[in-house]
């Protein structure tokens, strides 16, 4: 930590901050500036919070020089991860596409949505069947029935399974039927819940906060790993910003800076990063060209009728397109699809 | 719902978008602009969602007209609701307010803290023993023991108690020590637990996430209500900007906003709204100036030993000016403290 | 400024940053601590930008300890400025309000609104001749005619005056009538134009930018002030944020941060920054309470007629009602209105 | 535009807002909801703005239905713009990508860049002569004699050149120097340099603001060609969030949302858009898989000597590899490079 000095901190405050700094267990170690003192505390960071130096008289702040996060970090494992969906490998050179509707809604939809999207080429289906609404009056999910109707569909066309968990009281249901476990998300930092699929050893798909910065989604992962579950996909999603002609606005620019402090996969679900499906195709071509490892997509096959989030989903044809169109930028970036 | 056609759209896609409306139950209005139609679809909006109508030839935009919270509105219930916590009533004349230290550490400063707040007028003493860290490797509370602390403080005191709930499993002990259960930021729209603490019958203080709008925040509790719990009060405590002088941007304009809308009382926390110890007394005035029925404040006997939020937390005899400043601002507004 | 290696950097990496921080003119000063070292580079800060190292091998982050303004702060200059627009003292004990409709729109208008705001209370009339209107299309202002009704209300009334100036070429013309002049949020960053307010010797009103942090806003009035005018006033004006149930964000949090790093007088405009009238009262007071020194607010004569911002404006009777609540709080305050 | 009455409004305040939609030269069309009745005021929208009615009795909200843009419009003329600067074309199948330093410098400095971004590809070269720096006391520009060595670098080169134009004063040397006049960021609401730059008759760049919504970005737009300029190439470069892992977060939903919008081309600047030379090779790929019609970058020859933002430079060789990698993708997308 650097502790910065007020202009005109006396001795006897600089004193007293570096026998608190000692009393904490670090080492204090002074600069002095041109127009102020600044002092450096030298000792393990994730000890003690030095913050609280905030309080005393003559510091004008203390800023922070380490990470907080450490199993996530490329500095800790240089290598990328691979994550094993039993046998779908996110992270690798192939580009790994996750489709489906936002909702499963009935064993017609979702054993026609799945051999669509399996025809086209995606490897993973979703479907929420605990779903958090904003309304308490909108349509809340099929529950178990929805999860055996997701596992009638893995059975029928060999796609893995997605779907979100709400509770931590789902994780046994979740685990029995699924490959894979969502953290949507409005839980991006429901603490309770990370550490509870953190016990499991399941691949987890975790969705960044609409207001969670890159190193607080890091945190969020690290919380999972902490609990010695290594496998985390990170996926963008969109934040909130004060643009209002997208729902959310895709922020893009996290791919490279995740690559960059990360070893962990990440993908990006285009769907909800626009709110709009006529803008779900250039930036899934968008999202690989930036380094994404994978999409997530909403597809129905009659988004008119769908219960929740029509209006962001393709429909079968067009999710073809899609793919058409993603492939043509994952070759360009010496990737599969 | 209004559904704009673009402009140039055909009579037959005109006629196509009508028989739609009709299909879901609404009954189509056609009014004839001067550069485009517009449709007006007449019916109970809550039941089918039309946007879906986004996605059909010729459609510009779907406008929807009525809001979807029911439950939380004024023009359900015009007169002010009153939350009764075991006697002391939230939503009256009376400012109240509730004090305490971020985390419950032991029982000397929990103790200490309590007499010191109750001293200086506060009526509810707040308390975290589950706590929402960014980081898994902080503090992470003292759990029951620290509810059995806040109880003994609460014999000492009589003030009443609140504290923060994390998982739906936390439920039964919570409900059995605390006089109020906290729904923290990060939780608003945790719907699952939501519904939980709905189908308790304890006052339930939610705060605002930090990318919650103000009409998520009423759906937010439009679900704990939609469960039966009415004695709900809303808190707001910073949202996420640009800004970056202080840790969140506190939304006072909400305040008029909610008391408009809504019949639910509304407080502020001036101490997670700015991240600075020195700026909540001017925002703890401010807040009661623009409507605010009570406020939330980190106190800690000796901050700069807090196990959190240290650099927030006011002194106890800080927060006894605190006290005073506020009181001649709620005096102004016509109320007491 | 604090250099910060990366885990791992060679020490020819550090030699490297070392020899770089001479050769800019500074001292380095090395930290080894557990995991990284750091560099200090004691100097004059303003001299060279040291960020140019961050492209250097083996450096994680530079990180800047002084702040970059000089004039507007209150380590240069403790007690607190007032400014003095032609006799009337924004800074001081007492409370200033600006009030007046949006546009300069008729002789009627203007009079009508000056004698109703005098009488109420308010201290300078403000009016808009030359409009930063959103669209081409929308009213453009009455622009020197505009400024001749604006000097006959200030006969009439012995109001003080300020304007809104758009460009350059408009500073005779605004200095011949005005007794202050403002800049508008949409040029708080229009570096030309400050620089050329900052060579007149009228008083100066910035108006904070839609997303202009606070620091950015302190280097505006910086640029005023680095040309000799030291007249300058503050104010918030409300910031951009996700939020949509008001027009902008009002960030009153600013005016504490501000009060404390800043000698110059800050005041709120409560209309601009709700964009509705029905939040301008409760907010007034807000600010008062926050510790601003003065308002600004929108009042016309008849708000529906208005040319440009009616929804936002006050009715002369309304505007009374604002004064004498905004009163209370400001003596509860212990300053006067 | 579409009126919605409160719940609960009486016939007579309806019959008033009937008369004054009458009396503002519309034509009121009431249509009976369930809840709720709304009134259509049909009539050319541009004519009055009824948001005035908002403080009308009984009325809950006035939504717009027409869009305020006209020559930007899609609907107006649906086939792309092509702007030609003096022959280079944008707007067409190949993708231009505009380069150079941040601030002309010296001789040296910007012919060797213009020589090494020509022979990388680059078609035109940027460079500031007039500088919008946030400090008074940072480097400001060389002025006309930076707009002569960029003369020298074109004739050297045939490079066109584009450079930024801060106060309307500097209108006629930039035009006797430039092929292409830039408004920056910070002017981007701007009115009356937006007015000055329209009444040219040179190719217009106009950046987006950093809290500009997309509808406003397009207003700006319409501003310049209302005074009879066409030639306008609009430019995301990133807006401002809560996001701080990069200096702004770069926006490409709105690429997708502006081709639909408008036919005016589109380009982006991942230098400023992420304020980091290690993520602009990434963010210039998917700018264009995101249908993008070009690319802005920065490139210095010594980045660690450069007057101004030096750390989102490439270095000529980094830039060399930036068009490789990009021409990969604009291949991918069917368009040339």
């Amino acid at each position: 930590m650097i502790i910065v000095m007020k202009k005109g901190a006396t001795e006897e405050e600089l004193s007293v901050v570096c026998r608190t700094i000692e009393a904490l267990g670090y080492k204090p170690h002074i600069i002095r500036g041109v127009e102020r003192i600044v002092v450096g505390a030298v000792g393990h960071e994730d000890k003690t919070p030095l913050q609280v130096l905030e309080q005393t008289a003559g510091v004008e702040a203390v800023i922070p020089i380490l990470k907080p996060w450490k199993l996530v970090s490329r500095e800790l494992k240089p290598e990328k991860t691979i994550v094993d969906v039993d046998g779908v490998k996110i992270g690798g050179e192939e580009i790994i596409v996750i489709a489906g509707p936002c909702s499963v809604e009935s064993e017609e939809q979702i054993m026609e949505t799945a051999q669509a999207v399996k025809s086209a080429g995606a490897k993973i289906l979703r479907g929420g069947v605990f779903k958090p609404r904003t309304s308490p009056y909108a349509f809340q999910g099929l529950e178990i029935t929805g999860l055996k109707l997701l596992a009638k569909a893995r059975k029928a066309t060999g796609l893995k399974i997605v779907t979100e968990i709400m509770s931590p009281g789902e994780i046994d249901i979740i685990c029995e039927y699924s490959d894979m476990i969502q953290i949507g998300a409005r839980n991006c930092q429901n603490y309770s819940l990370l550490k509870r699929v953190g016990q499991t050893r399941l691949p987890i798909l975790i969705k960044r906060g609409m207001a969670t910065t890159v190193k607080e989604f890091l945190m969020s992962a690290e919380y999972i790993m902490s609990q010695g579950n290594y496998q985390v996909v990170l996926c963008e999603r969109g934040i909130r910003t004060f643009e209002d002609s997208t729902r959310f606005t895709l922020d893009l620019n996290c791919i490279p800076v995740l690559n960059e402090m990360t070893h962990l996969p990440v993908i990006v679900d285009p769907s909800h990063g626009t709110g709009n499906w006529r803008y779900v195709t250039p930036m899934g071509r968008a999202a690989i060209a930036a380094g994404a490892d994978g999409l997530m997509v909403e597809v129905h096959p009659n988004p008119r009728e769908a219960f929740s989030d029509g209006p962001q989903s393709l429909k079968p044809e067009t999710f073809l397109e899609f793919m058409n169109e993603v492939r043509k930028v994952a070759v360009a970036m010496g990737r599969e699809l």
